[in-house]
Order: structure tokens, then C-alpha cells, then sequence
């Protein structure tokens, strides 16, 4: 660049431009003509759709999931094949109107009411024990017997599954306590359905069809792996719920030979104390022992701001380095606005304990050390805009963090956390905000390429499987670019 | 760093977090023992004031603004010596109020009422000519004549020359597009009141009073050096209002010998045509010559989104250094949410017109060639807070773009924009901004010293000049410093 004191060249500034384009996610990779065709068709489309007040990612998903909805970006990017969900949980993978319709309509159902206004399910062949700060069970077969129109019932569960709603979601969750109260709340609403055994199945097979509906080939699951139920209220261990899942996912490949698989991220909450955080990292290394295939590794969740920081328990997860056993970490971290406390420390201290990924990521920023570490050690983030939007981390998602990092392909994946809470479905809805917001007219067909792929790139497949998935993939991007380019 | 197949050492732990915060502005400052000991009592501020849901950073300022008032680190902040205030325009750096109680109280003054519920000004000796889209003229002596209390009415008169409100922003503002409006109409009401001869000395004079009163002791104020008119409908043109400025100035320093100074950037609105541009660029050219000390440089003013990018004007932008003129440039750039648009580009091309600062620069982060030239030619960026917020830039200042770039100290400087119309004062409220919101608990001292130090390194001051000024800030310093430190 020359000094400054001539008129600029137009050339220069044109090389200069492009050099910048160059350095986005994707901007380096050369576009087949058809996948020329197709930007051309994505970026006529975006300049119509991000002028003006009603750009969607401008404003609350709530509010925006109607024009989405509407949108022919979004619904190109329905159909194209996304590679991987990386960053998931276990209990908000399916749309609350299944759990209502098809869960809550199933004999032996009891609701009751809590104190602070949630609800609360098991399922019982037996008139099932009073809950601590809950209504007396009631019969949902029974309840809805003396209805004329249940429409409002179901509607009223609906609700208390999922934080969406069609009010203003502002003035619903003031502020960032709120909501994550709330969130916690229906999660815990959700957990007697679920948790369920024939549900749990049930629930878990409807949650890859859901994701497999949405073009996604493979799930990296984060469960919880909680204790299932039966009717008579014996329950199964650990074992027994990874082993379903890995049964489950058979079943659901076997059906759908184009899905290529799912594993599992074993759970814990952050809240607990430093010796059952121990007895889960020695419980996550026997699985990760037992089963190879469907484990992927280890986790800590619940909400950052008010949780333990990783640091605090540093013994425990420092026990697979020390007995020399692999236990792969894909530690949340950085979802958090508290710049300077303990807590946001968990970026610098999960890349310390060789983290595979990192859960959001949404602080990196604010952290040039971790984030030059991150890029250097190609760890990449795993990116949930819609989820830092509800959350109330961001409200305008063009400032989305991740727009920036975007700009200079950091390594990231897309994924939508907790969809069904979220009011999405699989990734699309994300990668709309992504592809559109963070993107404005600048991210192009080699964005959702190589977000794509990356999700292949970073998951916790062996190389060869990677390569396997890569294939399967390209054979039906292909197919998509050719049926979308015009 | 160790390959991570071992277990974190908390040397190593530590020292990465000392190298992040030596990374962060003011990091590689060495503090005094008087400095570390206001360093903590700082400190010890911002815990109590950065946790909660009533974190001032993270609300709208304008329900912010009465918390921050009570702050003790507010109230430490205007006690401090900020240095310049390098990014202020030149009808909107004087309280309301005082616009209300003092000016429209004055003999000859009229005022209508606009088709579009605004109201404009005029001081004439004569009854004035009505105004298109307005209603007829009224002296307001005569309607306070009429009145038993006037403060409803000054209150409204007061309403509609600010932004500022009481009522939920998010309400009265729910778009850029309704906040740029009534933006642009508040300036055509102050408009008439500040272009009146008398009032504008004086309205510049109280404007550099209420900097001063907050510890600022230099001012750079972008200008439109409009015909400012007299009683009787004559005017006077560019040369005499650039004049003025000085004059006051001078008579300013001469009352207040610890006040440096002021320079005066000629502003043009960014919605003129071409021709009109090359005009104010030839006529900022002769002031420039004509006036060396008081004439800082050159600018573009208006909304970026709406208005013409720098790349449409490049031919007038050219002329200086095609002549050989110096023509220093100071391009407001990237206040715009709009990745990939025509006006993306103004940032880059702000850097090949060589400008001496930015204004703003919001979207650098998605910009890292630009982002990266700009820190290698050392062009700081001003940054304003409040204003981006008021603007809807930005919701939660924590999340500022510029939050990212303190923490790898990017060139920068804090300014108030438009003070009046954001209803702060000086630069206090938009320092408070920075930090606690984008420093979190982990700016400090040294923050708060570069940056303002950065003020007159980065002003448009000669050498000589920023020496003079540095020694005058760092006696004002050293006895802030001793009389807050314990
Ligand atoms: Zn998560
Ligand atoms: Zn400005």
C-alpha cells in the first residue's frame, strides 16, 4: 500500500477488496460454474432480503421466524446439505408440538403444577407420589375426558416446553436471569416425558428424523445420559442409556442409509461438587472405554455466569492425563458477557485442558491470547447464533462475535443448541442468521461450503470416517448445487 | 504451550493471563504506586457494579443514565483529566436546557410547528416569512405571555431537541430508520436557535464551558461553518464563522489557561451531489490555508446507510493531492451494520484517502484488511459509544465492536459524538461506557490513562503542540491521581 499521499488506485483498492473476500470462511475455494450459478441466485435474493427495518438477523428470531420462514434463502438453505450438528442437547432435539401430540397423549400420563408456575410429567402405572412444591398429580387422559376442546391444554403445555413465544419476547424475558430461569424451568418441564423409557426412545429417534428432514447427516449429541424409567419406576443405568442411543442410532441408519451416524458428548452440570464432578469424569472414562463408537467425550453444562468455572475443578479433569486414558473434551465456554471474572477464564482453561472444540465461544474475542491459540492449534468454535440471541447475549445478530471471526475463516462450526426450546428445527434457521446476518452481502455459496464441511472436518470422527462422510456429503451437495443453479 | 497431554500448569496459566492483559490498551503501562492504589479502589467499584441485571453497560443508556449518575466510578471518571474530545459535532455539545432556558427566552424569537411534529426557530426583527410544511409563526414571548406555567411547554420544546427520553426507548425509537429521522429533525430545531449570530458565540462558548467543566482540555469539533444570520435577515459567510470559532476560542483559553485549545473539521453532508462536493473540498482547501491554526481538516457527515460512500466522491476527495494541497481528512466510516454494501467499503477507502482517524469505525472488526492496516499506520479509531447505542448500533455495550479492539490495544480514542442529542455531557458517560462495559473487570487504570493520553497523541495537533498539552494533562493527572487515590 502506497503511502497515502497520491489518489487512490482503483486497481489496488479492487485487489484489496478481494483480498479481503479471500480471507472469509470459504473465500478461498474455487466454485464449480454451477456453484457460480447458484451464488448469483443467493446474492440477488440477499440484496432484497437485508435492506430495509425487516432485515430478519436484525431482529429476535421470536419475531423473525415468520419472514424466515418465507424466505427463499432460507428455504435453499432447507434443502442443502449441511454436514454435521456438532453442538446439541439431548432434550430439546424435537419440536414441542410431538411432545404434546404424541408423548403427552399416551396412557399412564400425569401433570402437575409448580409453585413457580411450570409443570412437571412422569408416567406411572400406579398413582404416582406427590412432588415437593407441585399440584396434585392429575390424569392427563382423565383431564382431557371432561373437555370439550383440549386445543388450549395442549397449547398451555406447549408453552411450558419451550421458551417461544408470539409474545414480545422483551418484555416476556427482561433480562438475562429471567431467561435463563425460564429455560431452566421447561427443561425441567420437558425430563419426566423424556426420560421416560419408551419415550426416551421414541424421542430420540423423532429427534434424528427431525434433523435428518433438515438435511444434517450426522449428530455429535450432548446427553446427559440421566437414569431412564419404567412404568413400574425401576429404572436403567448409565450404560443402558448410551447403549440405546447407540441402538437407536443403528436403527435410525439402518432405515436411513444417507444419515451417516451420531455419538455422544457425556454431560455433567456445572453446579456440582468437585467429588461428583470426579465420579463423572471417572464414570465418562469408562464409557469412553466401554464404548468407543458412539462416545465422543466429555462436558460440562448449565449456565456459565452463575456455574463453577472449569479451574475450579482442575483435579478432576485432570484425571484422564493423569491415569493416561483419552477422554477428549468439547468443553463449553465463553458464553458469557463478564469480561475480567472467573468465569470467563473458562476459554483460556479449556484450551489449557486441549478441549477438541469449544461450545460458543461468543467471549472469544475479548481474548486475543485464546483466540490466536484457538486458531493456531485449529480448535474450532462451535457457533449457535440463535441460542446467544434468546439468551440474551446478543440482539442484533449482524454483531454476532462470530460475524467477525467469519471474516477471517477462524475455525467454527454452525449448530443450534437447543433447538426445540429455541423454537427451530434442526440447522437451517441457523444458518439463515449466519449465512444473511453475519454474512451481510458479502458470504457466498464457498461460506456454506466450508461451513459445511468444516462440521465434517471437526467433528469426533476417525479420519477414515471423515473422509467416508466427506464423500457421502459431496455426492449430495453436488446433487443440490445442480438442482438449485440456474 | 505444551501439546495439552498434560496437565495444565497454573505458572503457564498464569502467565497467559498476564499476556492478555498486558495486550489490552494501557497494558504495558507501569503504574505509579498512587496509580495501583486508585487502581484498586476501582477495582473493588467494579465488582459491585458489574454483576446483576441493572449492569449500566448492558441497558439502553437511556434508562442507564440515572444509575450511572450515582456511580462512585462515574463520578471519579468526570473528576478525571480525559485530555481531548476528538469526535464531537458542532450544534449538539450543549445541554438542551440550556438551549431552552436560556436561548428561546431571548427577545425575537419565533417558532412553528412542522407537518412532521417538529418545531424550527428563527430570531428576526421583523415578523418572519412563513416556512413551507410549518405553521404560522409565533413569538414566543407573546405565548409565554399567555401562559400561567411555561414548563410543560419548555419541557416539550426541550423533547424535541434531543433524543434523549424518559419513556422506553425501544418504544419510541423501533427502528434505525425512525432514529435517524427524528436524529435529523432535532438538528433542523436547534438549527434556527444556534445559527442566530449572538447565540452561536455564545452557544459555542457554553459548549466548550460544560467540556471543560468535565475535565476535557482540548476539543475537536467537526463543523458545518453554516451562514450564521442576524436580526435583520443578514448573513455572514464561512470565512467570518470559522473566524468566530476562533475568536471564541482564543477568548475561552484566555479565561481558562488550563483549557489547550480547539481545531475546527469542516463538515459536508454526505447527500450532496458531486459538484457541490468539489465546492466545499476547494473551499476547505482555502481555509485550510487561510486558517492553519484553528482548521484541523475535513469531513462527511450524515447516515452512512442512506448517504453517498466516499468511493462516489473520489474525484473531489482527489483534488488536494493532485494540487499538492495539504488537506488532512478525518471520514467518519463504518457506522453501518450493512457487510458488503457500497458503504462497507468507506473504511477502506477512508485509508486510501490516507485520513488522519476514523469516525467511528464499528464495522472494523469485519473488515481485517482494513483492520489491519489502520493499526500499522496507526489511524485510531473514535470511537462513541453511547451514540452507536442510540443509534441502535449496538444493544449491549458489552458487546461493542470496540470492546474486542481494547483488548488488543487498536488505536483509539473515546468520543460523545453528539452529546446534546444523547442527553450526556463531555465524554464521562461514554468513558463509564468503556470501562465497565468493555472492559469488564478487566480494564484499569492504565486503560483509562492511554486512553486518554491516546486523546492528544492522536488529535491533529503538531508535535510541539502534543508535548505542550501531554505536560499539562500529566500535572492534572498526577494531582487526580493523589487526591483520589487511599
Ligand atoms: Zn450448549
Ligand atoms: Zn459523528
Amino acid at each position: 500500500l502506497t503511502g497515502g499521499l497520491s489518489i487512490p488506485d482503483p486497481r489496488q483498492r479492487e485487489a484489496l477488496i478481494k483480498l479481503e473476500i479471500s480471507m472469509q470462511t470459504g473465500g478461498q475455494l474455487v466454485l464449480t460454474d454451477a456453484e457460480q450459478r447458484l451464488d448469483s441466485v443467493l446474492f440477488k435474493m440477499k440484496q432484497k432480503e437485508i435492506v430495509g427495518p425487516d432485515c430478519p438477523p436484525a431482529m429476535h428470531f421470536f419475531k423473525a421466524r415468520h419472514l424466515i420462514k418465507t424466505s427463499p434463502i432460507f428455504s435453499l438453505l432447507q434443502k442443502m446439505p449441511k454436514g454435521g450438528a456438532l453442538h446439541v442437547h439431548d432434550f430439546s432435539m424435537v419440536n414441542v408440538e410431538w411432545l404434546v401430540k404424541n408423548v403427552t397423549y399416551r396412557p399412564h400420563c400425569y401433570m402437575c403444577f409448580t409453585d413457580s408456575q411450570s409443570i412437571r410429567f412422569i408416567f406411572s402405572s400406579q398413582w404416582p407420589k406427590p412432588l415437593p412444591h407441585c399440584s396434585p398429580w392429575i390424569l392427563l387422559e382423565n383431564l382431557r375426558a371432561k373437555m370439550i376442546n383440549t386445543t388450549d391444554l395442549d397449547n398451555s403445555i406447549m408453552g411450558n416446553l419451550t421458551l417461544f413465544t408470539d409474545q414480545d419476547p422483551e418484555t416476556v424475558y427482561p433480562s438475562q436471569d429471567v431467561v435463563w430461569d425460564r429455560f431452566e424451568q421447561s427443561f425441567l418441564a420437558v425430563w419426566g416425558l423424556v426420560t421416560y423409557a419408551p419415550v426416551f426412545r421414541d424421542y430420540y429417534y423423532q429427534g434424528l428424523t427431525e434433523f435428518y428432514m433438515d438435511n444434517i447427516m450426522y449428530l455429535e449429541l450432548r446427553a446427559l445420559l440421566p437414569e431412564i424409567y419404567e412404568l413400574d419406576g425401576s429404572t436403567h443405568d448409565t450404560a443402558w442409556t448410551l447403549k440405546t442411543y447407540q441402538e437407536v442410532t443403528r436403527q435410525f441408519t439402518t432405515d436411513h442409509p444417507d444419515f451417516y451416524g451420531a455419538r455422544i458428548i457425556f454431560t455433567v452440570h456445572r453446579g456440582v461438587n468437585i467429588s461428583t464432578m470426579t465420579g463423572a469424569v471417572e464414570k465418562a472414562m469408562k464409557l469412553q472405554r466401554d464404548f468407543p463408537d458412539i462416545m465422543a467425550g466429555f462436558d460440562l453444562v448449565g449456565r456459565e455466569d452463575t456455574g463453577r468455572p472449569l479451574w475450579y475443578f482442575r483435579d478432576a479433569l485432570s484425571l484422564p492425563v493423569e491415569r493416561g486414558v483419552t477422554l477428549p473434551f468439547f468443553f463449553h465456554a465463553g458464553e458469557t458477557d463478564l469480561e475480567g471474572t472467573e468465569v470467563d477464564q473458562n476459554l483460556l482453561d479449556a484450551l489449557l485442558f486441549n478441549t477438541s472444540r469449544i461450545g460458543h465461544g461468543f467471549a472469544l474475542l475479548r481474548h486475543p491470547v485464546a483466540k490466536d491459540l484457538y486458531r493456531r492449534r485449529d480448535v474450532a468454535a462451535e457457533v449457535c447464533p440463535i441460542s446467544n440471541q434468546v439468551l440474551m447475549l446478543v440482539n442484533d445478530l449482524r454483531n454476532h462475535p462470530a460475524a467477525a471471526l467469519m471474516s477471517e475463516n477462524h475455525p467454527m462450526v454452525i449448530s443450534s443448541d437447543d433447538p426445540a426450546m429455541f423454537g427451530t428445527s434442526g440447522l437451517s434457521y441457523d444458518f439463515y442468521e449466519v449465512f444473511v446476518g453475519f454474512g451481510g452481502l458479502r458470504s457466498n455459496v464457498g461460506s456454506l461450503k466450508e461451513l459445511a464441511t468444516n462440521s465434517i472436518r471437526y467433528s469426533s470422527l476417525t479420519p477414515k470416517q471423515q473422509e467416508e462422510a466427506l464423500a457421502l456429503w459431496q455426492r449430495r451437495w453436488d446433487r443440490f448445487v445442480s438442482e438449485n443453479a440456474f
